[in-house]
């Protein structure tokens, strides 16, 4: 399988390290041979190649901040677009791996749009074109007989999007309801055993779960775009940001959390998505529920079902090996339906 | 999908009733269009009808306790066996309900090796074949071409396969350990709460989830035959039960209970495979590990993986209509792989 990488941040560094090491486990164990033809980023250059990139050597010049370090080929181009390089038809998937923009998903969306024109399948682990415009992605894919998957965009590899839509296939989801931002739950879990909101931000930044500017996540916008994602896919419904209740975790005082906790009760940051709409706002929950348990940067969904009743999911939400195996997981998706 | 189906006693009847009240949003939504052509039962007789048998009728006739109650059709023929009805040459896919036999697997086994050499695919609700089988079972589907599934055979609908062997197929698995006996962890459950060994007992056979004989599930007995279906799934190992440690929660006492309360723990027969064996065993679990909170008969696993770490499903591990939620699951993967 011949892959296009957009972005090769975090994540795509994350997924090129997994290729890198388990490379002769996933030929010999699940009959996959993956290469990487081309890789383009908004600062780093672009490299293509259509015999295949070299792994190592990707993420050796990543390290230097530029592709120029990449060894010269006679057969290697440098900055190639993403359009140029679809445009080669050598590619069988695109791999969008570049920064999540929720206000207007491009240019991944326009990338993402002229790929299936193409043929290639998908895999996304940016949010912005799942968040904003899954249901023409999907309608586009379908027509095309084409593989658009997007595991990644929520809860990182635990494998929310195959378990809902493929998986539990056979059940009617009657709502999703979970914690979708670690480092929101990270504050939680601390101030619950005693640290001040800001004492749990800093550490939680110190720890590289929040970013400088936490706005994202302790105001609730992260954990929006994923309840839009989770309309789009669970209920087919198209939402904005502004069809949600959205708020974070700023309002809840010390006095909040201990209140709970004297009353057998935990705030969780709830994301919930239903065929009517979706919130994200602090929730107590009982400690009888699942999602109460769940501690520290873990993410965990509920998904309430007609046959099975509630069935719950927890694992990581984040991390560079943990979104890059989501990746990985679509496309050994994409490769078993090829077969 | 053409569909036989061995055994219709609560799993085989629930699934039926789904396929009763589903038909219409399974072809819509799925284009997933199942036929019941032929039951063999070992107590009620056996039909077969190449148009397709009638659901509903079918599930009367059931309660009846016997299909001499099916109405009568110029094409139905009774009293086939399973061998002439595969032999029949109309079916696509063997669903085995039958009772579940842990010592031989038989006569399952000898009906799934048939089915699979004559075309067609299997899943399965039945333990025995997969648990004391399935290397053999796998090996002549992979030969074929066939899809051999059996989501029924642990936790329920509640997809701990698919997501084992599919959604997380990236992944090297290292350990699966779980809550996979609901009537165990409901007598457990209630024992924390202050009831006895013996009054928690009566209770769970009085709600119908332990058997009069109860040996099997709180001997440990039926998650140990979970233990031998991982062994084989995750890590291609076959085991016999002599190769297990199985221990249950007959020799605990409330005074055992009561301690690991005070100490901030719980008691939970675990169920656990690995590459180097299984074992079933009471075991004190921090309230911090995600197992501990999962109460009543609900079921539990946690998977160790390389790349994830630590993933948790948490769902339904028994029931009429959850049981048959993971047969139509199982269908409906055969479906899409298919298409």
């Amino acid at each position: 399988m011949k892959l296009i990488l957009v972005g090769f941040g975090v994540v795509g560094q994350g997924f090129a390290e997994i290729l890198q090491s388990k490379a002769s486990w996933l030929s010999r164990e699940r009959g996959f041979v993956p290469t990487i033809v081309g890789v383009v980023t908004a600062t780093k250059g672009s490299l293509f190649l259509p015999d295949g990139l070299d792994s190592s050597a990707l993420l050796a010049a990543a390290e230097t901040g530029s592709f120029d370090a990449y060894p010269r080929h006679a057969d290697l181009r440098r900055d190639m677009s993403v359009s140029d390089i679809i445009g080669a038809g050598i590619a069988d998937a695109l791999v969008e791996v570049s920064p999540t923009n929720l206000d207007t998903a491009q240019p991944a969306l326009a990338n993402c749009l002229q790929a299936l024109d193409a043929g290639l399948h998908l895999a996304l682990a940016n949010k912005g074109p799942v968040a904003l415009d899954l249901l023409r992605l999907r309608a586009k894919a379908n027509a095309k007989g084409l593989q658009l998957r997007y595991e990644a965009t929520v809860m990182a590899g635990t494998p929310i999007m195959q378990m809902a839509e493929e998986a539990l296939a056979g059940c009617q989801i009657q709502a999703a309801r979970g914690i979708l931002n670690g480092t929101t739950n990270y504050i939680l879990t601390q101030m619950e055993n005693g640290m001040s909101y800001a004492d749990a931000l800093a550490q939680a930044q110190a720890l590289g779960y929040a970013e400088t500017d936490p706005a994202g996540d302790v105001e609730g916008w992260d954990a929006a775009g994923k309840v839009l994602i989770l309309a789009g896919a669970l209920f087919g419904r198209r939402l904005n940001m502004s069809d949600l209740d959205v708020s974070g975790i700023t309002g809840l005082a010390s006095d909040d959390i201990a209140d709970a906790k004297a009353a057998g009760e935990r705030y969780k940051l709830i994301a919930e998505a239903t065929p009517d709409g979706g919130s994200v706002a602090a929730t107590r929950l009982p400690l009888s529920n699942p999602l109460a348990s769940v501690s520290g940067a873990t993410n965990a969904i509920t998904l309430d079902t007609d046959l099975m009743g509630a069935v719950t999911l927890i694992g990581a939400g984040a991390g560079k090996r943990e979104t890059g195996s989501a990746i990985l997981a679509d496309l050994l998706a994409i490769n078993r339906a090829a077969r």
